[in-house]
């Protein structure tokens, strides 16, 4: 049964495993105490740091054992912050840096600092010169990820450490993707990861923090690694940590080598087996093992179901599968496409039949979804016939179509109103699909929408079908109204 | 090899160890997924909630799972801190609790908070009355452990419980170190434990949140653990802190009872065998499993060292065994003694066997130790003689002694001056002794000295030597002057 979603959590690499259990029965002690049981305990700890510190390439007292990425993060966006409050409280970061970052930016903001969030290309990635330039009076810290989470695209961080290192900012480098594959280049300032993204186990992040980088930990604190992450110290697990750290990175070229093949006859061969598919995120620059793409008029929900009943464990930015039905931000901030979002990210040992398998399968789940949502000619072109069963399609004067849609009461002139008020994503452009053949080359399209995905996925469905988005305006009848004009 | 700190943390249990080992196979994946990896985490996750939830007698959905139980007591202060803002920004907490509760309480004070400290007397408990009178207007939150961690006194909870119900303020209960033992009585509102205490895995605390308690929590969060812990849950870790809690609760009286007779039997045969010897805590009213004592002039990271040669892994509260030099707070606020102190905390299956031998080897490593300290007649009485060879110990008039203390230039009369400035606890002490033979009843004794342990060791050793301990003032030589009346 093949598991794609390592960017989640990675199953735990056979040496996390040696390690946990070998040192559950020599690392459960208090490694602060003296005695014997203690002093064992304590010399795991130092020579988990020094593995740790080699891998990450920095000193071992730069660095400290944290219960996840998360709080690492938090941890040191907050102690730097803190530390750098004399020289302001300005924070930036990229549009598309994991939530834990943007949770910690959250609380700063809520607390009177700025955030300033640079944006990404269509790619994903920040332009270092963009990130530079944001680096304005009073910024007390940057927080750059070294490649993102949702689309694998790498980021520009020695470019961007060295802007900041010449305006004397410190960087934080967000390497929870990456740090498995290798060490993060460039001079960075701060460096956070999590241990269950390169197979090590739950419940250890990374917070490696240069000597120099002014840092004040934020919260009650205790004598435990230097007092920037209080509480018992997770030794078993911080053990494995380190032990699968070395581990996978001894494995690194030859496994990543191996997984971006794989990788890269999925981006080319889904495009080619799927109608109507974006793959997105930098196709050069990127992590090895991950890629995304996203499916018109499909529901990611039930494309991540039909997935999983084929055997196939793949995450999703879709709206429909987030707990706040908006779409991933990351999505959102490269522009692109949010329905249908599939997000494959393979572990180590992936094999390339179960990718072939996958290649098989997901042709058909894409059509039967698409199917089942009533997409005219589903697994051909979604544009013409203008069949409007069941649909909010309604002429511009005033017809009531057969889901109740009213007609908007605005001078629509020659505008087809589709109101898609209530519907979720991926039903107002499929609404949209289905109607822009009714129209004359010209003329335009106003779909109603109060589901957010609707924001995003119009104007990259009018990018992807070569129509043109004039842009959205505030509907009488509620929500907001997406006009488009028919121009092919 | 006895390891007799289990109130530092527990050898895993082996329920823990079962747990754990199965779950790394199923409890890998992420909770929040719906793929079948995920679902499965789910269940495991849900299951142990209902587990724990169980245990500590409350609903599924009023615990959480956090990173220890130090950031269990973090999160529980600060979100109900800030969740009762406007009931104003009093927090009392017992002078006994728990470093990380007195964390908690530091940085609300740095806030602007108030924070009351209410005493304990010389067993370590909290009187329920005086409890109750601290609740003064505007109380936000009240904080008391269940049992003290390093004298294992029993608090009276459900007592000040109902006094907190009374005047409507919250009262978070740190039961790290009697959940193992059984659920916490009475209407508390906040619950905060730690799963290595009891046998469970490191990296695992709980915090139960009632239901109708205002909690906002405090930092940034993600959608984990109802808001209130961030980052991917421990699953393993969790699943068999979970496992063991059930497992350890169901021997609980049965090895509750054993431990507590061998307890009972170091509490009784400790000071028959030691001279001069403190035990403290509340004979009844207390922790199965824990006793400590404190052995006059006897220096307690010597005593540490020795008892772990013989193979005894014990913990102390004495000044010289913490890194801040000064003595556990808890013995401070109980008034007692501090010098040459032992806690032993016996961990379940702890044979008497066991126990017999460490009363065998504690005598003569107590009095090994006071012989290489010079305290005369180690295993006698340690008053008489006047022997001052090598202390600092000068008439009142001002001779240079051996160790180049200078009399102090005061109109000292009768008084006999100790020079003990630079001196570290147990020396103070014992230069004390050893010249209280020297001045006549009535004739008093002034102790210079700048170790913080001498504050609360002088006036312990008076009152376990029946002499009259005067007060202290500032000795114009820096540091302080100790005044003591030969009553005996």
């Amino acid at each position: 049964m093949p598991y794609f979603d390592a960017a989640s959590a990675a199953p735990l690499h056979p040496v996390a495993r040696q390690a946990l259990l070998a040192s559950l029965d020599e690392g459960w002690a208090d490694p602060a105490r003296l005695y014997r049981e203690g002093r064992r305990a304590r010399l795991l700890l130092d020579a988990a740091r020094e593995a740790a510190a080699e891998a990450v390439g920095c000193r071992a007292d730069e660095l400290v054992f944290t219960p996840s990425g998360t709080r690492a993060v938090h941890a040191g966006v907050s102690g730097a912050l803190a530390g750098r409050r004399r020289a302001g409280n300005r924070l930036v970061v990229s549009a598309v840096e994991h939530s834990s970052v943007l949770h910690a930016a959250e609380v700063h903001a809520a607390a009177g600092g700025t955030v300033a969030e640079v944006p990404v290309d269509r790619s994903g990635a920040v332009d270092a010169g963009t990130f530079a330039a944001a680096l304005g009076e009073g910024t007390a810290l940057a927080c750059l990820q070294s490649a993102n989470h949702e689309v694998g695209t790498a980021q520009p961080v020695a470019e961007v450490a060295e802007a900041c290192r010449g305006v004397g900012v410190p960087l934080l480098v967000d390497a929870a993707q990456s740090l498995g594959w290798g060490p993060v280049e460039g001079g960075w300032s701060l460096l956070a990861a999590s241990a269950h993204k390169w197979g090590g186990p739950a419940g250890v992040g990374l917070l490696a923090v240069r000597k120099g980088v002014r840092f004040a930990p934020q919260g009650p604190s205790d004598e435990r690694e230097s007092g920037r992450a209080p509480g018992f110290e997770n030794l078993p697990a911080i053990v494995a940590a380190a032990a699968s750290l070395r581990a996978v990175r001894a494995e690194a070229e030859a496994e990543g080598a191996r997984l971006r093949e794989l990788v890269d006859r999925i981006r080319a061969r889904v495009p080619e087996l799927v109608p109507d598919v974006e793959v997105v995120g930098d196709p050069v620059r990127r992590l090895p093992h991950l890629v995304t793409f996203s499916c018109l008029y499909v529901d990611g929900e039930t494309l991540l179901h039909e997935l999983d009943r084929e055997g196939f464990s793949v995450s999703s930015g879709s709206s429909c599968t987030s707990s706040t039905l908006t779409p991933s931000h990351v999505l959102r901030a490269m522009g692109v496409l949010s329905e249908g979002n599939v997000r494959v990210s393979l572990p180590a040992g992936t094999s390339a039949e179960d990718v072939d398998r996958f290649l098989d399968v997901l042709p058909g789940v894409v059509a039967g979804v698409r199917e089942r949502l009533g997409v005219p000619g589903a697994a051909a072109s979604a544009t013409g016939s203008g069949a409007v069963a069941g649909s909010g399609a309604v002429a511009g004067s005033g017809a009531v179509a057969a889901s109740g849609a009213v007609a908007e009461d605005v001078p629509a002139g020659d505008a087809l109103v589709v109101d898609a008020l209530g519907r979720r994503c991926p039903i107002p452009v499929i609404e949209l699909a289905k109607v822009i053949g009714d129209v004359p080359v010209g003329g335009t399209v106003r779909v109603l929408a109060d589901d957010e995905a609707a924001r995003l996925d119009i104007p990259a469905w009018c990018e992807m079908r070569g129509q043109e988005y004039l842009g959205e305006e505030p509907s009488a009848r509620g929500g907001v109204a997406y006009l488009v004009r028919r121009t092919a």
